[in-house]
């Protein structure tokens, strides 16, 4: 929203339509007026509308269903990759500065998390830290609901900017750095429930422990797999 | 970089000049090849090109020099708003919630920083708070600098992930919840002066302090404000 002034006519166009959907108050999966419509409420040609929406889409702002119309997107205006790590090239080194930022945030979430949490948060917490006990139970790949397991405690903090920033790390690890996954398996299970029963039972002190362990295990793993990486890279 | 395979084409294409930047190790302000070279080289048509090329302008990884070419962009891939904050309605409560964020993390990152620093660093580090401090004195508007000299701080920890997320934070701090600007002047000079040393001296606890200072000014003044504008609302 910087600079606006500057910004070609489907960039202006596209930061008008975000304003129409905060000024309509649209969720996630409300439809938007067409392009004829939209054309017509904000001055503009069908073209640019349509450059704008493809703006707006590879934004993940809103998403195309063809055949039906143009929607809200989930996880709305949060691209694939915020915060750019895609261009970083030393995997192991980005592994780590992102579990330095873990170690420094989930803790003190987990916290604010126990004292925070309203009784349906907490029944949706215990449904995520079952469901991924059970995949890694069975061997399948949990990473992805892993990250849902720490976005359920982000979202029992009831604050907006946590809840968009942590799946945004988590995810960031899961697909960049996910250099610990198919370890930790007993680890990962027993601290995610340590950490899910000390937020159910509104114990702050207990709920970051809990999360300061769980982070440290995977710290201590990737600290491991790089000393032996540097091993073998000697041999 | 999610569900490479649902994608269209565009998008594909979006990826793989990004993997193109990769491999190249190219850099900020570095030249990519024009819209022929690049369909001969990733083997798709000049229209999918100029598609790809658009999408990466919208989320900032390349940028347009009319007649000149189309260059890697500064911040690269990092938006205006990775967060999504502009869908937030009560910038009251984005205010807090963003202080509650920097209050966890920026005290952390202030001991990292003096534990870090690089002399070159810390001249950069001191250059910007001089300069945010002339800015305070002369009455001028002072907010962006002030992400800079945050900015400084994060870049001082060696931690990529820092890097990107201290600047992300501060500038939606500036541009979506800036409630406490122009106030705090003297508040400001001095803890950023504090911090500075603290970081120049390499003594951890020092930073550490002085920036939980500085947060809980900000902190406390938000508060306040908000109070006030309850006690505005009954009148």
């Amino acid at each position: 929203m910087l600079n606006m002034e500057s910004k070609p006519l489907p960039e202006q166009t596209a930061d008008k339509i975000i304003q129409y959907i905060i000024d309509n108050n649209l969720q996630v999966d409300d439809k938007i007026p067409n392009e004829f419509e939209l054309g017509a409420i904000l001055g503009v040609g069908r073209s640019t509308i349509r450059e704008a929406v493809r703006i707006l889409v590879s934004r993940n702002v809103l998403v195309i269903r063809r055949g039906a119309g143009t929607y809200i997107a989930n996880n709305t205006g949060v691209s694939d990759d915020p915060l750019g790590l895609a261009f970083t090239k030393d995997k192991y080194k980005l592994a780590r500065d992102l579990f330095q930022v873990r170690i420094i945030l989930e803790p003190e979430i987990a916290a604010m998390a126990a004292n925070m949490a309203t009784e349906r948060d907490i029944e949706v917490l215990k449904k995520q830290c079952d469901k991924v006990e059970n995949m890694i139970k069975k061997g399948e790949d949990h990473m992805m609901e892993d990250v849902k397991f720490h976005q359920s405690i982000a979202r029992c903090t009831g604050n907006a900017v946590i809840e968009k920033l942590i799946p945004i790390i988590n995810t960031s690890v899961a697909v960049f750095a996910n250099i610990t996954a198919r370890q930790l398996k007993e680890e990962t299970i027993t601290t995610h429930r340590a950490i899910a029963d000390a937020i159910a039972e509104h114990n702050p002190t207990d709920a970051k422990h809990a999360m300061t362990m769980h982070m440290l295990y995977n710290k201590n793993k990737i600290n491991e797999i790089i000393a032996q990486r540097k091993v073998d890279e000697k041999i």
